[in-house]
C-alpha cells in the first residue's frame, strides 16, 4: 500500500517523518513530500537509511500555511507538499493521501486531484468519535456547511459502507443528528428523515447530541456545521473533563495516593474518550482515501497512515458503487414517466 | 416574586410539587397549576398546610403530553396546566412561568401569552453549560432551527444583557459558534460575523465546540440546531464520561480504595460539569422569563424557580430594551436616505 504523505502540515516536519517512518516499519510504502534536504535529515534521525525502499523522498520546496486562503494557496503553490502529494495520487503513484495541513486546502487539493466515485455529490469528511459504547462514525465532520437532504442520504450510504467494510459492523445503525425536539427541526433535517427511512439502511431515526455520546448509533449523519460542532464539543468536553480529573487527582496527599491506585483504570478511560483515532478524519466517496490528521505527534501520523491503508484495502468503494447505483436505479424507477 | 408553575410536565406531579414547595420556602410565591385534588394531596405530603399563603393551587384538569403535536395541543387544551399557567403570566398574576413539559408547546404557549420586548424578533432559549472554566451561556439552545444573521446578533445582545445582569460579568465575552475552519463556515455564520464584530459587544470572534468546553466565551450564540447539538453533546459527553469514571472506580479492590480516597475531589468535578443548572433553560427577550426544566427531580424544579426569580429581579429587560433600541437607532442612521 503506497501512501503519499504531505510533511508540510500542522505537525512539525520531524514529527511527521517519525510517524511516516513508523508507518513504513508497519508495512506501508511511503512517498514523503517536503523540502528534500530536511526530510532526509529527519529520516536519518529516526534511523531510516538513505536508500530504504519503503520511504521515498519527493522534493516539495513550498508549504501551505494553516491560515492561508485555501483557493489562492492551491492555485499559486503548485510546488507545495500538499499539491505534489495529491498529484501523486491523481497519477496513481499512491493509493491514499495523508496530510495534517490546512483542512480546506486539503479538501480542495483532493477535489482537484482525486476522482469522485460515480454519483457521489459531496465527498463527506468522516471521523470516528469515542463514545461510552465504543466509537461512532460522524459524517460530515466539518467540510460541507450547507447541505441538502439528499446529501445527508448519501452520507448515510457512505458511512454505512465504511462501517460494514472498515469497522466490520455487519448491519450498522445509521442515525440523523437532530435536536431531539419535535417542532424545532430545521428544514434539511426534516426532509432528510423520510429519505433515510426508506433508503434500505438500518435507520435509527433522529439522534441528538446526547445519543451520540452514549453511542446509540454506529453512523451519525449531519451537515458539516452541525458535525463540526458535535465533534469538537464532544472531543473538547472529553479532553477538558479529563484535564479537570487530572487536576482533581493532584489535589492533596490523599488524592494523589488515590490517583496512584487508580492509574490503570483511568488510563483506559482516557484512551477510550480521547484516543488518537478521533484526530483522524477521512474524505469518503473518492477513488482513494484522503486522511486528515489533527493529532499532536508522530503516533497520530502513524495511526492515520494505518487508517488510510485499512480503508484503501477494505473494498468499501465497491460497496459504495453498488449502493449509490442501487439507490439511483430505485429513484429513477420512482420518477413519473 | 410570583411564579406560575405547570405541574403537568416531564416530571411527576409529586416531584414538581416538592420542588415548588422548596421554592416557596426559599421565598417565592407559587401558583401551582394541575389537577387540584392531586396537587393538594402532594402538598400535604411535603408538609405544606392547606392555606399556606405562599402556595396557591389552581385547578387545571388537562395536561399536554411530551409527544403531542404542540400546535394542536395548545389549540385544543385551553384548560391544560401549561396554558392556564401561561395565561396567569399574561394577565400579570405571575411574573415568571416554569414548566418541565413539551418544550415546543412551552415555546408556543409563551409566544401566545407573554409579550416580546420591543424589537425582539425571535426570543431565544438560553442555557448555562458547565465548562472547564465555570459556565457559558449558550443561546439559542434548541428552539429556532433556522436563523438569519440578525437573529444571531440579537441573541448576542440578549445573552450579554443576561451575563451582565444575572451572572454579574461586567464585560461578557460573546462568541459565535463556528466550525473553527475558515472556508467551511455556513452562510448565516459568515454573515453574522461582521454584524457581531461591529455591534459594540465584547466580541470574542468565532469559537468552536472545543472553545465552548474550555469556557473561552461567556456567551455563545448560534442557531437552535447547532445550539441543541452543542448543548446535548456537551452534557451527554460529560454525563457519559462521569458514568465511565464511576465504572472504572468500581473496577477492583484497589480501585475502590482509590475511589474512596478521591470521593470529595470527584464530587466537585461531577458537580461542575453536570450540575442541575444545565437542565434549566430560559426564553429571553420576553416581558417575563419562561424557564424550562429538564431535570430529574424536585431539586431541579427548585433551582429553576430560583433562576426564574433571579432573572425577573435582575433588571436585564431594561438593559435589553436599551441595547436593542441603541442598535436600531444606529442601523436606522446607517440606512441610505
Amino acid at each position: 500500500m503506497k501512501i503519499a504523505v504531505d510533511a508540510g502540515g500542522r505537525l512539525s516536519l520531524e514529527e511527521t517523518v517519525r510517524g511516516a517512518a513508523q508507518a513504513a516499519r508497519d508495512g506501508a510504502e511511503i512517498l514523503l513530500f517536503g523540502p528534500a534536504e530536511d526530510l532526509r535529515r529527519a529520516l536519518l534521525a529516526c534511523s531510516v537509511p538513505e536508500r530504504d525502499a519503503r520511504v521515498r523522498v519527493v522534493d516539495a520546496p513550498e508549504a501551505i500555511g494553516l491560515e492561508e486562503d485555501p483557493a489562492a494557496a492551491c492555485r499559486d503553490k503548485a510546488r507545495s507538499s500538499l499539491l505534489l502529494a495529491a498529484g501523486a495520487v491523481s497519477r496513481g503513484e499512491a493509493e491514499a493521501l495523508l496530510s495534517s495541513g490546512n483542512l480546506a486546502a486539503v479538501v480542495l487539493a483532493a477535489s482537484w486531484n482525486v476522482k469522485r466515485l460515480p454519483g457521489v455529490l459531496k465527498p463527506p469528511l468522516a471521523c470516528r468519535l469515542g463514545t461510552s459504547r465504543g466509537r461512532a462514525l460522524l459524517l460530515d465532520a466539518g467540510v460541507h456547511a450547507d447541505c441538502k437532504p439528499w446529501h445527508l442520504l448519501q452520507f448515510g450510504l457512505l458511512g454505512a459502507a465504511y462501517a460494514r467494510r472498515v469497522l466490520r459492523i455487519s448491519s450498522p445503525k445509521v442515525g440523523l443528528l437532530s435536536t431531539g425536539e419535535a417542532g424545532t427541526l430545521n428544514e434539511t433535517v426534516r426532509e432528510a428523515l423520510p429519505l433515510l427511512k426508506y433508503s434500505g439502511l438500518e435507520f435509527a431515526g433522529a439522534v441528538d447530541g446526547r445519543d451520540v455520546a452514549l453511542g446509540k448509533a454506529d453512523v451519525v449523519v449531519c451537515d458539516g456545521y452541525a458535525g463540526s460542532v458535535c465533534r469538537k464539543t464532544l472531543q473538547g468536553t472529553a479532553a477538558a473533563f479529563a484535564q479537570s480529573l487530572e487536576e482533581a487527582l493532584a489535589g492533596g496527599r490523599l488524592a494523589k495516593l488515590g490517583a496512584a491506585l487508580l492509574r490503570p483504570a483511568l488510563e483506559g478511560l482516557r484512551g477510550r474518550w480521547t484516543s488518537g483515532e478521533g484526530f483522524c478524519s477521512t474524505l469518503l466517496g473518492l477513488e482513494a482515501p484522503v486522511v486528515h490528521c489533527r493529532g499532536r505527534g508522530a503516533e497520530e501520523i502513524a495511526a492515520a497512515a494505518r487508517l488510510a491503508a485499512e480503508i484503501a484495502a477494505s473494498g468499501m468503494n465497491e460497496d459504495v458503487r453498488g449502493s449509490i447505483q442501487d439507490f439511483k436505479t430505485s429513484m429513477d424507477a420512482a420518477r413519473p414517466l
